[in-house]
């Protein structure tokens, strides 16, 4: 059966992209290597908008969390976590394993961060030595105002480290001119992909949290991959296969355009919004992203139900909630490889199964509405 | 140019794996991955020879490593480590980052460790919590006795921690039947995979330290691995691509059988040390391993030119010497997707190279010498 991938990664993968990892493998300390991973590199900053470096680790996108609480914290540091869902709170599991200690600002999941709040909780605590948060907060959906809390922290010596594993390539993200220090990425997500690659790009200010910081890491060090990096090089053998792939897939990106690849994936976004309204279904949230579509289920509907129907019958899988959200919602990722034939075929797919299920919904509703906004985008009118 | 790998990591590659990473990506958190998983799971328990479970991490062979300091040890805890290489001090330099205390057992580098140092070691000081050594020392080639080690420290409470990261596969690797608590596996060696996946397999008697361990660790947290496991999943979304490469490469060991795989690498690891004697040429150390050949150059040679040399004019990549061992040894890797056909390859190629760099060596010596070990093998013979 054919399947279709609208999780939050990992994604769907361009046919060039997956085809790059069969390639012979190249010994990782030649030149050959070299010349793909500057290019990686090269590639990587124009994805970031950033002239600082973006340090590369093979490990999942939690692993590069990791190796910016290893790298920028000491043991008993003060810091602030933004709340508002699972990745907020795998922030604080993390800063929390390495003896840091948390402030919260409390957000309910599925809404924004009050700016004004952070600015609150940095003054009333000058310890405070970083701020950590997301671009997105996958498991709502909701986007947070980063250029808002840049414009804050940049007047002060906190440093600002902002997860943006499912954001990147689908939300505007300017890491210099917001002036966010440490911004994480992850692969199988609208890099495109598969999952197995994530990176850390770290600014100089941030840099200075990194040479005081003394907690333990050796995988992670930063310093050992700035090294390495200067050299085109990374500290231990990397995953040459999928740096094939991420050469190839940044390629594309670079093709493309950074600006139209986000705004192709708010274009999908919009259409999934709509289409989802049309049905009489609400949208989770009130900050939606490009990078899913929560939505709240009809108190009738089974998630799971809902879920294995989607995939049996017409091979599509979308996510469901996560923890306090488990059974609530379900999440439609449209990021990545992804277009606007995608969008109708995962709207359609929902429309049928929830009439399955006794949901009252009127057929191609939903279609009708994704349609008018793909009809409305300049990208997909003739001239 | 046709590129050949003989480098001691990453190592060639089937077809068939290679195609493996090609295919459309499943989400991790489905039966369909679950099953692969799963198949996965009980060929590592095949390739380790163990039943204790095989935790499977997205990293390098190093990033396992600090797996199993960050869950074994606490902070100020005695270890013994034995010597002998880079590997042996990588062992230290994680420990020591993790706040361990280290004694180490001096080894001269090439030479093997004398298990009655070790015994002494142990009894000298009771505190020490476990010993940290090597399978095959990659940076020498030598390969040290385990199962005597084994045999000394299952008496006591003291753990013994393997590096099997180039070996497995390629030695005789009995994890229960000598008593190993920890063996760390690479997947770019005699696994036949890309670089990206790193596994440690884990005891009941070292499960007792990772329960009381006071490191700081998220990624690498053996109690998530293993309740993810037995749901033949991982905590965090591992490298989808490599597992599907790692299935069928396993796949392909169970059919050749581990002992017949391991058979094939010690003949060709014959071969090549007869072949670089045939030469005229040493070989380096007392224990060499299946693994790699560690050859020492004529003083006259320059490592550098003559890798250069192989490799521009027959596409034949082996490895320098590390650290203290740089410019005076070369070391031939005859491990993973290798054969007697490119045995013959890379002495020809050494053969060809020396003599042009003025080392006087009769041309075909060498390879008459492999010859006549394939000759000898009645895996060669018609019957």
């Amino acid at each position: 059966m054919k399947q279709r991938l609208f999780t939050p990664g990992p994604t769907p993968l361009p046919e060039e992209v997956k085809l790059s990892q069969a390639r012979e493998i190249v010994h990782h300390r030649t030149n050959q290597f070299k010349q793909v991973f500057q290019e990686v590199e090269e590639g990587l900053k124009y994805v970031f908008q950033t002239d600082n470096d973006v340090f590369l680790f093979t490990s999942s996108g939690t692993g590069a969390m990791e190796a910016a609480v290893a790298n920028l914290l000491s043991p008993e540091d003060e810091v602030l976590v933004i709340g508002g869902g699972k990745f907020a709170e795998r922030w604080a599991e993390i800063i929390q394993a390495f003896g840091g200690k948390v402030n919260l600002v409390d957000v309910e999941w599925g809404k924004g961060v009050d700016p004004l709040k952070v600015e609150e909780g940095i003054s009333q605590n000058p310890e405070i030595k970083a701020v950590f948060t997301q671009l997105v907060e996958t498991s709502t959906g909701a986007v947070y105002d980063i250029e808002a809390l840049g414009r804050i922290l940049r007047k002060t010596s906190t440093v600002l480290v902002v997860d943006a594993i499912s954001a990147l390539c689908a939300h505007p993200l300017h890491t210099d001119k917001w002036g966010v220090d440490a911004v994480i990425g992850g692969s199988q997500k609208a890099l495109m992909i598969p999952p197995g690659l994530a990176f850390v790009a770290i600014s100089e200010k941030a840099w200075k949290l990194v040479e005081n910081s003394t907690s333990p890491k050796y995988y992670w060090d930063f310093k050992k991959a700035r090294n390495a990096l200067a050299k085109f090089q990374t500290p231990y053998t990397p995953a040459v296969s999928l740096i094939f792939a991420l050469r190839d897939s940044l390629r594309l990106l670079k093709e493309e355009g950074i600006e139209r690849v986000v705004n192709r994936h708010a274009e999908l976004a919009k259409a999934t919004r709509k289409a989802i309204l049309a049905m009489g279904l609400k949208i989770f949230g009130e900050n939606p992203s490009n990078v899913i579509t929560s939505v709240t289920l009809p108190p009738q509907i089974d998630e799971k139900k809902l879920r294995r129907l989607m995939q049996a019958r017409f091979g599509v899988q979308v996510a469901g909630g996560q923890d306090s959200l488990a059974g609530k919602i379900i999440r439609i990722a449209h990021l990545g490889w992804t277009d606007t034939s995608d969008i109708i075929v995962v709207i359609s797919a929902l429309e049928m199964a929830l009439l399955e299920l006794g949901y009252s919904v009127e057929l191609g509703k939903g279609l009708k509405a994704a349609e008018e906004v793909f009809g409305e985008s300049r990208r997909y009118r003739s001239r």
